[in-house]
């Protein structure tokens, strides 16, 4: 098959697409021909020698969600016959023509998705879900702010806490993502300085005075300080990303007072049982309104999987607006 | 009715005994007859004009817990006779003669405690218990790491980690106390220096370079920062105090990689629904264990009510171990 290797740290330039062998699906595994991949952060970390695989990944190969076809059963496979159309998310080996996955770590492709919006939703939905619902217990009615509205997992935070009734909120440093992000169903917005100056003031004045019950915070660095200040009693703050950098202070007097919640999270990790259970609850809870079109992934560009470098460059740049996806010859 | 009163903020010397008018107990509440009573650093706090009262309470009294016999019954109180031996946390007004308090926010003093014992017991016992069982969900077998082992508070949280089925470790900065918290069930303790040197060392040693699986940090300040580094996997790190300091950091990648959950807890400002829960708590699960002798408050000193500058005195020293009892002529 044919794969993106990182054959040694670096640039985007470091990136090869190389003829490796086809993996074969063991035991409750399926070997799925992937249409449609798309990027993340933790690639480009990977790729800079700054997030190595978890074990047992595909350690040279990356990309951690897909959408393909069912190409062959492992051995005690019940779930799936050959040719459904299938997408889930993995430690890593994804951005490559084939792909083994875990039978109840992929979940259904709903008919109104194309490969490439299909590619666009696993890693951005299961993450925005698993933080905002299974995590954080985000309820009807609820005050939600997402740091990075304009990136994939942002955006799908901003349409599923509407689906949800609850109200959505953002920030990105662009001030045109927050006129996109409004699109998708976010209720207000802003870019905020360097310094985090005036987004407190500004939260206030959106929720008179009360601040959010949920903060989503894929930026990290001074967000986390500044999000502790915004967070209404009991507030919970969810810890998804750390692009603005990874050390951060915390109001300690605020978060006793608040009794604010602040925790970390991520997907990529988590042993194969926990993935599961995450792609379950998507699956049951946020799959069916993907089906008929109430949420929709958010697609910012599409590169051939040869130009992969190129995509790299482009989610680097902070210039895109939702998911970059990679197509792999549909 | 006798009370303590702050007339200015400052320190231990402030403090007078007064007659004031006696409280009248209001719906649902019970009007108690104070036999002993206990400080916290709340008081402390309070007094020095850092940590204001809650909405309701009384202002200028400090007090947050208290051991005696009901007096009288307010309109629509059933659970209690006149008589009635109880104890229970207020926002405020204990250190006084009388204090009223909700019905259902008291609790039965069990026979074996006098009533210095049963003073000591609320606050210490019904944080602990709140904070490692009811939020951080504390079970059998897990570790547990108490900083400020020496603690009302942290002696309580080690005596019911044993309780509970846990393994209790601590930290105090006087190796003297980590000494005597070991008579009440602590696995092992750690004296940190001023930098918090040598502690992830000494708890990875402890367990198998494991880590703990929740902290208990009545502390703060770079205690929050070191405890991020000793917490397993999905570790819960609880944070009761900022005594050292409340300007923290946190390191984000290890947060976010191990999915740490970071909660700040009080109770005094919680409203009373919350108060009665978490006392309803503490009568189901803990005070079984109080009536039988199985678990013990841990007392450092009495004084009289009228010596309560001294009392304030001995508190600050950071010379006490366990609770600081406060008679009222029993």
């Amino acid at each position: 098959m044919r794969a993106v290797v990182i054959p040694r740290f670096g640039g985007p330039e470091v990136l090869e697409l190389r003829d490796l062998p086809r993996p074969e699906p063991g035991a409750d595994q399926v070997l799925v021909r992937v249409r449609a991949t798309a990027l993340n952060r933790a690639d480009a970390l990977q790729r800079a020698g700054r997030y190595p695989a978890p074990a047992g990944a595909a350690a040279a190969v990356p990309g951690l969600e897909f959408a393909g076809e069912v190409e062959r059963l492992g051995p005690g496979v019940r779930r799936w016959r050959e040719g459904d159309r299938v997408f889930g998310i993995v430690g890593g080996g994804a951005h490559a023509e084939y792909v083994v996955a875990h039978e109840r770590a992929v979940a259904p492709v709903p008919a109104l998705l194309d490969w490439h919006e299909a590619a666009a939703v696993p890693e951005a939905f299961i993450t925005a879900h698993d933080a905002l619902v299974s995590q954080a217990a985000l309820r009807p009615g609820e005050l939600v702010l997402v740091h990075a509205a304009g990136s994939g997992v942002g955006l799908a935070a901003i349409q599923l806490a509407r689906a949800l009734g609850a109200t959505p909120y953002g920030t990105a440093r662009s001030p045109w993502k927050l006129e996109r992000a409004r699109e998708h169903g976010m209720a207000d917005g802003f870019a905020p300085p360097a310094d985090m100056a005036g987004m407190r003031e500004r939260v206030m004045a959106w929720t008179g005075g009360r601040g959010v019950d949920v903060v989503l915070d894929l930026v990290g660095g001074p967000y986390v300080e500044a999000s502790a200040h915004v967070l209404a009693l009991k507030g919970r703050m969810m810890l998804v990303g750390a692009v603005a950098g990874g050390e951060v202070r915390l109001p300690l007097g605020r978060v006793m007072s608040q009794r604010l919640t602040v925790r970390g999270t991520v997907l990529r990790s988590r042993p194969i049982e926990e993935r599961i259970l995450a792609t379950a609850a998507f699956e049951r809870e946020v799959l069916p309104w993907l089906a008929r079109g109430a949420l929709r992934p958010a697609i910012d560009a599409r590169f051939p999987l040869a130009d992969v470098a190129a995509a790299h460059a482009r989610l680097e740049s902070n210039e895109s607006f939702g998911k970059i996806v990679l197509d792999l010859g549909v």
